[in-house]
């Protein structure tokens, strides 16, 4: 029997004239000796019995395990396209790998292990540039981080990519995808960020077909966005490009996530045949020129506050003490606080303080001059955010603290509300609010 | 021409044999004197010309707007059906109007007027008894208002009603049907939650398709438990029946806000047919006992806090410092805060607070095994809610530390984890994650 690794592509042949190609995953305690756990172009796992059949080594690739910490390091790759890529890895679950003395994932992978993965990279690329910039789980990353991110980014933008792919966890990756699209300004290219549910050396993972997707968006996207490119469905069906200023993980633990919120996603990428299609004709163009301008500050005096009924209305007054410029409030409906708290309110944007009020409800937008409350938040200085996701008003108010340190609060707030990259003002749309479960009958009733 | 007045159930008999027959809607600038503004049963509002035409008035019914501030009168009709129904009104849009002078809507009108504008409330009764309990906006309840509704409707439960109706604001209403969840045990009878997203007074109201679907669950529900009515679609097509703990508002203005998660509707009303549809097996049975059981106590020393790329740790000490017993963290995936925080938290929980870990995807399950971060926050003491919603972790925290003072911190950790009212532990269903539009081409694929 030939040497077969986990990582290689494979072509088994049984008797019988049966052919299996696919990528061999690495063992676990269920496989035995005489199979092999392959993954299939089509996304699916199967287990192939060794006995009578002939395996081929097509490809060898083997994702060997990065032991040490070190970061930054670079690798250039020669591929047989005609694009010029970086792929920036930060860390997270996609260059994770499960620690089987403690059964926890932690980021061990060499970003070149991934890219190496996915074939499609050097395929399509001419030069390759593959960063090992950062090791985090993405719940650590900070503002500082994302100033960090957006100037490596930024680099390689300028240096002439076309197109910039960077892997990071997916607990924050919204965050960091509003950051770059804030700090990054003018891109002429994409910028695409992905992630993996499960970690890249289990059968299950779903780091492989995002991977994949990503130079397919640098090759075809008309738009020069900053995206999140992560599985549509629970199968590997198709991978969405969503806008990073209009996208949130909304599930815990399924693949299909991340989904776009008050907006369309950008496109979607069949990746076994290679396919790119536009979803959303509403998008900054792409021009291909490589002057980005880099705004990378990002202020760490700014809070999320979520209302709840009995708030305690001291929580402004200690944020005002605290030192904090900025407070987004997550509302409830149109975006209500209690009345109680209009007055700590006042006395925060009395000191200076940009209060900007976004919804809890997620979907649809603020709006404070329908009830009484909203009209006396927005007489204390309240400064509704519209259809913008609330952790986005977050991003974009450390974006705007940091970089415009000399505007008064009220040119703050005027910036906050004014549309830059697509992040609030969508046209209403029914299609927006998603589809739930309304019973079997309904489901008939669609179909 | 009759009189015809708003509120007045009138038919229209056009030259020609066309009749219409429906309710009178207030006129608006865009009504001249020989129009009339009608809703039909179907729920669309149709602009009649009284020109050439018959007008007689079926059912005199004028929605009067109450001037005064006063609460807890209590009205009793006697209807024909057989069936007693206390309906508690606390205010909200659903009791509502639009304020002339300021275009501001505010709670205005009477309970009574409420329920007889949804003419199924007499027909399906023997009894109703119709309580002005409040008028508040809900973004203004608090945990103390919880316990006086709970107190009311627990009353009217002990005393033999058949099903209570509490109209309330929809900013919170999630908020207090988990409230009531907890507090009223042993239900025996449904206890429904109503309200609008516009007020009443407006010809494109839905608080009257979601008022007539209540007397409907009295009458055929299944279930005792406290669940939530509003509108299934943007149409007057159903109504939803959501189980309290499993509801959360999910936009900001649609009718159709309210959906329930990680968790099947308990069922749906087809009002003008008014016929229940039961969609979910999973609940409390209906005993027709009236001896339910009132724990009607909240803590306010509970608070939720947005976990977020850069969060000040020290907000876990402020809370301490304040006498906070308990916090609900909305962690990022599955219930993540940054390893900084990690220690901050521990001395959180090593002052008795207890620090519950639910997640800001709002859908799935946390799990603090998987990742490092999670298990060092599994030793800070965290105690992860599972796929329970966080602002239901929060009001069920609340009641617990409420409830029972003598509890310690791991016996009141164990509570919030042992499922009471179907609030956690869903089983696992493809079906609960809503479909999401993801362009044009997989709509059709679908259909």
């Amino acid at each position: 029997m030939v040497d077969v690794r986990p990582g290689d592509l494979v072509r088994v042949v049984k008797r019988g004239g049966l052919v299996i190609e696919g990528v061999v995953l690495p063992s676990t305690e269920f496989t035995s000796e005489n199979h092999l756990v392959i993954k299939l172009s089509s996304g699916y796992n199967v287990g192939v019995s060794l006995e009578d059949a002939v395996v081929e080594v097509l490809v060898e690739k083997y994702l060997e395990p990065a032991t040490s910490e070190e970061t930054s390091k670079v690798t250039v790759f020669r591929g047989g396209g005609n694009l010029k890529i970086a792929f920036v890895s930060t860390g997270g679950t996609i260059v994770s790998k499960v620690e089987y003395e403690t059964g926890a994932v932690r980021p061990a992978l060499n970003a070149s292990d991934l890219v190496e993965f996915a074939p499609d990279f050097q395929e399509l690329s001419s030069e390759l540039v593959v960063v090992d910039f950062m090791r985090k789980l993405s719940e650590n990353m900070t503002p500082e981080d994302w100033s960090r991110i957006s100037e490596e980014v930024g680099k390689y933008l300028r240096s002439g990519a076309d197109g910039v792919v960077v892997a990071h966890g997916t607990d924050t990756m919204s965050y960091t995808a509003a950051a770059l699209a804030f700090s990054l300004r003018n891109l002429g290219n994409p910028v695409v960020l992905v992630g993996a549910q499960r970690s890249s050396d289990r059968p299950s993972t779903d780091a492989l077909y995002n991977l994949r997707a990503c130079p397919i968006v640098v090759r075809d996207a008309p738009f020069a966005e900053v995206v999140v490119a992560m599985h549509g469905t629970t199968d590997d069906l198709y991978t969405l490009i969503h806008r990073g200023v209009r996208v949130r993980k909304m599930h815990s633990s399924r693949r299909d996530a991340f989904q776009s919120i008050n907006d369309v996603p950008l496109a979607k990428v069949y990746v076994r045949e290679k396919k790119f299609e536009l979803l959303n004709r509403r998008y900054l163009p792409r021009t291909r020129s490589s002057d980005v301008r880099i705004l990378s500050r990002f202020s760490s005096k700014v809070s999320i506050i979520k209302s709840y009924p009995g708030i305690d209305c001291e929580i402004f007054d200690y944020l005002v003490d605290r030192g904090y410029r900025g407070v987004v409030v997550e509302g409830t409906g149109l975006g209500h606080v209690r009345e109680e708290c209009v007055e700590s309110i006042r006395r925060a944007t009395d000191s200076g303080v940009v209060v900007a009020m976004a919804t809890q409800t997620i979907f649809g937008r603020v709006d404070l001059d329908v009830y009484t409350t909203g009209r006396k938040l927005l007489k204390a200085g309240v400064v509704p955010v519209d259809d913008m996701i609330p952790e986005v008003a977050f991003v974009k108010l450390s974006w705007l603290l940091g970089n415009f340190p000399e505007d008064s609060p009220s040119e703050i707030k005027s910036k906050l509300v004014s549309n830059m990259v697509n992040e609030l003002g969508s046209p209403q749309s029914v299609e927006i609010f998603p589809r739930w479960y309304h019973g079997d009958r309904l489901r008939e009733a669609e179909a």
